[in-house]
């Protein structure tokens, strides 16, 4: 009887090769199973599907994992407002995580022996395959076909040829990797440091037929994306979905990530993310108005961590439990609206309205009016707050003059 | 014989009304003095000068702190890619602390008996003037007529009048403040929630008669912004002013900021800050590709501190020396090209130059090839990485088992 | 009818001067109330309650805090091991705010008028009483006439004299504030900074009569102290109490703690905590072995905050309820033994024993063998580490080359 | 021509074994290096020469490194007081470190094609040994005998044996590494969770001889140990070795280092460290009285970095000699005096003297007196604190009560 293989499976030209591979040259009963995080329309599953078959796998399984995605990965990406290096939403590492646990959990479940993935030794995601496989299915085997043979795509052509697969697989000029979290796009621009990648190259083209520039209101409820102009949705997945097919047209969202890649190299990326930017930006206007500035200042740092650790394939650490508890406690206030304007190529933030606000003119308007404090107040803190330092002063001054004479 | 006081001076109503209190009803010699931090013009200082002493001041001088500020804070604060709150440059903060500085070098310098400051009891400058009044110069009274009389415009104009100034104070419909690291804009928007400024409240209009793009090359030495374009400045100051001279007619580098004031009320308040703006952005660009991930971590925590405690009016603090140290020492490779292309109130970061540039195919290129390690390399750190994370889940899981029995 | 105010009372000179000032001066009707947080034994309430109806109060309430205190304080504090500067349990900034706390309650509760706290203008205690009172209680006046009017101890004596109250408040030469977390001790020599107390200054004597070493065994559960040598208790207070009894003979957990009042001013006190020190140190070292290094890591940056933030009276700041979460979601597998060695003055943590323990030789011996993983894969995850340091150094060499031609 | 190895060399076993096996079995020119830093006497020095040449090395070198040790490494453990998870001194992480970069500085000058360590696959001197050199010779082979070879005691002996070399290594009950900055004990009770090391496995013993307590006095000039008692010393490092002898007699400095390895197990080690520990808790005593409380905070936070990427092998990154740069400048004002006094297995810190103490009754006696501000400036200080919180529970008061409507 063969052993049972599980290959995260895309149906791009390395992981047929390793349907073949694993199949014909390591003899195992390869079961294909693609995770859904948003990149793949119903229509390409099903062609996915077909080709998996067709290259001679024993079962192909479509996961849908949106929701699990956003539930246990997108949400908390939005509670910390987390932006790697301060512009890239993380799409890719997102959904490569949860890919690699939804494929761990099928590979437990039908008790495979083996798991294995296409990437490369050049990147990241090798490494948050591997890290996941390791910790939730550590008595199974990991297989890297790609990894291992280091094969060119001319000789993964051909030894799909070889072995009866005439399939064209054209090396797009851009490589594009789509899910609910955004979109990235390499291409020979993001091989330098100077390139910008070109127009076409972003899947989505501003598109002159929307209006010139159009009003989105974005309904916030404890930190979750619940409605989009007066639209409730029952799961933010479509609210996510809804907010990208409504500003995508206008070419929002787009930038070019640098950044330290696992492996120690610098690595740059374009994306466009026009949901993902809206909802992040926004959602963090909300916080500035609804939370402490301590509360402010501590989601910042922990979020940076959250997004490190991500990144670099630690989302099993306790420790990302532990920052996750510490986000849902703060959304407890962020509750409300924020107005975005689009345009071409850009938004703009006009403001917010929520029962959280704390910025209200009933206790003060700033640099106006002074309400429930008064000067003789503010007198009192300057002086205490200056005390240490002006003791420091004093102190260190009069030891000046001491040492001089 | 009267007692001498220093009078932070700008001309504006608030510090007109002060120059006359104090010299008329408070019968002190009032030394009004402008500290230029990029706000005003040689014809306005000159206005200033005449008005002061038409007002019946003492003596008046215009200390130009330009260089002192960008050497002594704004460096930093490229050092940093300080934004608050990830938007706002802290062009007031950074201006009212050195302002006060200056001011009370002065005081102690003419052996002032007094200074004075014009803040209101509502908003953050009066704590900058306070605190840094009561360290540099604690000895020396502090007198503060608007936050303590608590006036009305009306009431100040009537009281200039009664004292045979008929000056002519109209309302501005925005509040603008001046300086050379950004312009920030108060008006009826900024004391809501939701409102956004309108086009016209901003001083830097879109300037339709120049291209409807333009390429900017922006040249940065250890961190510092040397040069325009080709074009090198021996003086950074002289290098902001010329950025902010091409980018402004593009309407580059507005928004809104929201944030914590120091009396603890939300205030929000409107800005362009065009060089700025580049600047940070170009130079967090540049670090991104020369220095190492931990240095970018760290630089962004502390950052924020520094952010933070330059705004609460805590600039005095030691440890603002000691992170400002910090920053020097990881700014010694922050040297190339920054490519932007500006935009009609957008712009792009096309790429960087350096030879400190980490991202270099001769390392091996992102997701494409690995040169200098192997994919048995990676499989080993990946190995090594799920060690902890792996033992974790076997131990928890194992004991779950153990109390499910 | 007279006006009523709640006074937080002690039965020490300050409180007693200010029960018979407020009603006799202010013409309050007193209502005098002191919380219990592990200070008082039955017959110092006793006697405290006998007090204040001699000196006129209204009414006394003595209201038991310590399930409480345990429950929102002291749980958090054991849960992060916060010692602020490393040295000091908190004991009275983490009571001072329960106690005031309760005091906001019951003022709102009988609809007092007022509040009035004893605190003088030198220490932190006036502003932990402040703030707290100042948000839960806002419409309610705070009086504070020791502060206030700042009279000496004989002037309060004299005035008690005068109103008929001859009581013998002996200056101690120690002061003592005893709670359930620790003892502080404020003398001659904590107002210098290098005297150190004299052995008979701490409360609890070396009690020779004792064994000259004894084990001791702690009981954790999820963080929580729940049992000492094998006896459980079912209330953690009662864990601590029953520990501070074994302990406190040996004099253990004694030290002095310099720190940064909330005044400015640098502030020195002895404390003795055995209970506490053993507890928080015991915790640390279960912590070292059941979680992740990145929940050390950031546990122990949050926790300095924790305390910070109790310490400056800012306890109701949302930010210390989200780090609650976050300490609450560290604590899952906080569950096992901690075996420690009581001797005079000192201990020894000996090791744990949990089913949670990730220190276990079926994963590989620290320096003796490995498990689970080969050299090749260290020699891969070195390679990988190094990587992006390596290229660092070969590009910045490579440039000081170049630049030395 | 034999090709040249440089080998880390410490005359143990391991080493032993690596002599002979390079040169024998590899047919490398061994040249042997002992990087003394503070572990080996004169006469340990000279036996380790002796058994060197008679393994037949082409050359021995021991180089003195403890100056190097102290200026690039020691130096910033004191100024950042840094104690692994709060226990370990760090000093096996911080030799080896240095240990490292010096056999790589070797190996680059005698143009060697290749280094080699002794270090076993089970612990965390392989990767610093690794890293290290992939950073500092990337040309250079490394050679790891006995990772790879993975041989018991009994095989190595037998291989020496068989070599010629009947040299008598008797297996220590408890391993030791001793340097400047401490000696780690390593042994069978160092393997479990509970054990903990017996009275005799320290290499030093309580000496019954000494007085049964001795006061010291510690002097530092700008964080740096400079005297002991009033002799000054012209080199910190003879300042810590006259501390050491002082000290080590009773017994001072010892506990059990529990932390997480680079390889991801949690490893436990014994340790005794008189002098690294007295000087690590003075320095930071004095920093408590000289330092403003952001610098405290800031510096516990980054000492925390930078013992962690030293313990994992990464002292090469730039960003720790940013964390450096910030260390050199917190400590402009820690200079005074501490003292101390010292008894049997224990130490009290009695406090300090300095002209930079900022504790200073001049400005104010904690809860004793206000000098230099007033009651009405803690209320108002009160006020502004708490108003953003006051504000905060209004707000979400008001809104639960509507809500609740």
């Amino acid at each position: 009887m063969k052993k049972k293989i599980v290959l995260a499976y895309s149906g791009g030209l390395d992981t047929s090769f390793c349907a073949v591979y694993l199949s014909k040259k390591l003899n195992y009963e390869v079961h294909a199973v693609t995770v859904n995080t948003g990149g793949f329309s119903q229509e390409e599953i099903d062609a996915i599907e077909k080709r998996a078959y067709e290259l001679g796998v024993h079962s192909y399984t479509c996961v849908d994992a949106m929701e699990d995605y956003y539930t246990t990965c997108v949400k908390y990406l939005i509670f910390g407002n987390v932006l790697k290096n301060n512009t890239y939403p993380l799409s890719v590492s997102a959904e490569r995580t949860i890919q690699a646990k939804t494929i761990a959990d099928y590979a437990l479940q039908i008790q495979a022996e083996a798991v294995a993935h296409g990437s490369t030794g050049a990147g990241n995601d090798q490494v948050r395959f591997d890290v996941i496989f390791n910790i939730l299915c550590p008595n199974t085997t990991i297989i890297t076909p790609i990894r291992d043979l280091q094969l060119s795509r001319e000789a993964e052509i051909h030894f799909l040829q070889e072995n009866g697969f005439e399939i064209n697989f054209e090396k797009a000029l851009y490589s594009i990797n789509k899910g609910l979290w955004g979109t990235s796009v390499g291409g020979k621009e993001t091989l330098t440091s100077h390139g910008y990648l070109p127009e076409q190259a972003f899947p989505s083209q501003l598109n002159t037929a929307v209006a010139p520039s159009t009003d989105v209101t974005l309904h916030f409820e404890k930190g979750e994306i619940v409605g989009i102009n007066n639209k409730a949705f029952s799961n933010p997945v479509q609210a996510i979905q809804h907010l990208e097919n409504i500003a995508a047209p206008y070419a929002i969202g787009r930038d070019m990530h640098v950044g330290d890649t696992i492996v120690g190299i610098k690595g740059r990326v374009g994306f466009e993310a026009a949901a993902a930017i809206l909802i992040l930006k926004g959602h963090h206007l909300l916080e500035k108005h609804t939370l402490s500035k301590f509360q402010l200042n501590l989601k910042s740092q922990l979020a940076d961590w959250y997004g490190s650790w991500l990144h670099e394939g630690l989302f099993l650490d306790p420790a990302m439990r532990d920052i996750e508890a510490f986000f849902e406690s703060t959304q407890d206030k962020v509750t409300g609206k924020v107005f975005i304007t689009l345009l071409p190529y850009r938004y703009i933030l006009k403001g917010i309205e929520s029962e959280n606000d704390l910025m209200n003119a009933k206790f003060g308007s700033y640099g106006e009016m002074n309400l429930g404090w008064s000067g003789e107040d503010v007198k009192g803190y300057s002086k205490i707050i200056s005390n240490s330092l002006s003791i420091y002063h004093k102190v260190n001054a009069a030891q000046k003059e001491v040492n001089a004479n």
